[in-house]
């Protein structure tokens, strides 16, 4: 069976995941879809035998191998494309797209760039802080019977959809995006900018911040966007400071 | 959200179910997917708190109401079209299709008929003699990494592509987007004040004007996104003429 997309450039990350037995479900889910790479993020460590009664021994690698990060910006860091699970609708989080669409646009990002496929603990799912990080969202189509999902359900139809679209669809080329570190480091840049103007208020700069990270984030940066919009940045400070004022 | 595969007209028949944990994780499954009828056939019963632990007391109204069964006969006695869930691969068990593709004929066969999903045990799976009772048979795509899903996620995947085969209309957010004479109207002024700080050079302004169109087209900007890039550019542009020089 030929797979499409590159497996091996997907990551799995729980952010504050509250039970053994679920994470071990997740390796479980994870491995039956040929998903190996796990990060759990402010959580944890979490004892092994709890993990691995529910991996199974058959996921007990992935088990071994879960690395553990003290915040989201070190998980985050060295992916391209960042890819959250949220249960909430709503306009204020921006697009959101099914499992099976994401699926069907990471045949061709997986090529090049690494992933993360970001989850939230089971009570209170990804907070608006940990969507800013996602280049994409997604939302399970779920009965207004029960919205809420187990954890390692999630993960599994996730997966599922992602295995399933590497298997039946044609691949495309996808140049190199930029990654999160250049990213933040960009909206740093921009920040401090756009405060130095005056267009941020200091008193409250995430208001329009996150308004232009959900802007950038719809499409997918390329390291030479990040250059050209730090160039930008770089010139306007420059001028503010040099340029003779023109009077009035 | 309509869905059109008729959900009161599916049922999930678990064949010899082992642990009370899972049928509870089934039960939750069912419920995320509209499904909420269920048979335990050749096993049990199980003790209720230990299915309903798992189950979360959102889906305990369908532990609540399990039939349980002396034989797979009289399980499947009142179905009119019996689809059987096998990871085993192999023409002795004839022709198996994919959930995705089953999902699909049972939109229009769940309209005037009752449907089992049958699912065999933890460990074994379905026998032969179980089998011989499948109007259609359907195997889940898994990674040859490991092959054995768990119960509940085997239920959740099936369960998860007949519901989303049944959706009709995308419940996805689309915001209005920017009139061309709006986006027009922006570049115009960023173009402007991108001369004016010094970013771009007035003998070819286009050179980085066309990777900025680049960069904005490849996303969808929306009538907010338009008014604040061009708020950014006022600012700017006051910045530079009103700001105290800072001096060097």
């Amino acid at each position: 069976m030929e797979i499409k997309t590159n497996l091996d450039h997907i990551t799995v990350v729980l952010q504050r995941p509250k039970f053994a037995g679920n994470i071990g479900s997740v390796a479980r889910a994870m491995k039956n879809m040929g998903v190996s790479k796990l990060i759990v993020s402010e959580a944890g460590p979490f004892p092994d035998e709890a993990m691995k009664m529910m991996s199974t021994h058959f996921a007990a690698d992935i088990i071994d191998d879960i690395r553990y990060c003290e915040n989201l910006s070190e998980a985050l860091a060295d992916f391209q494309y960042i890819v959250g699970a949220t249960a909430r609708l709503g306009s204020v989080r921006g697009p959101v797209i099914s499992p099976r669409d994401m699926a069907e646009r990471l045949v061709d990002i997986s090529q090049n760039n690494r992933i993360a496929l970001l989850f939230g603990s089971e009570d209170k799912g990804l907070s608006n802080d940990d969507l800013r990080y996602c280049h994409g969202l997604i939302t399970i189509p779920v009965s207004e019977a029960l919205r809420s999902l187990n954890l390692s359900h999630a993960v599994m139809v996730v997966c599922y959809e992602i295995f399933v679209a590497g298997i039946t669809k044609k691949t495309a080329f996808a140049p190199k995006l930029a990654s999160s570190a250049e990213i933040e480091g960009m909206y740093g840049q921009v920040k401090e900018v756009l405060t130095d103007v005056g267009f941020l208020n200091p008193q409250n700069p995430e208001y329009f911040m996150t308004h232009l990270r959900r802007l950038f984030s719809r499409t997918h940066l390329f390291a030479r966007d990040v250059k050209i919009i730090r160039g930008i940045c770089r010139q306007v400070a420059w001028a503010i400071q040099n340029k003779p004022h023109q009077g009035k």
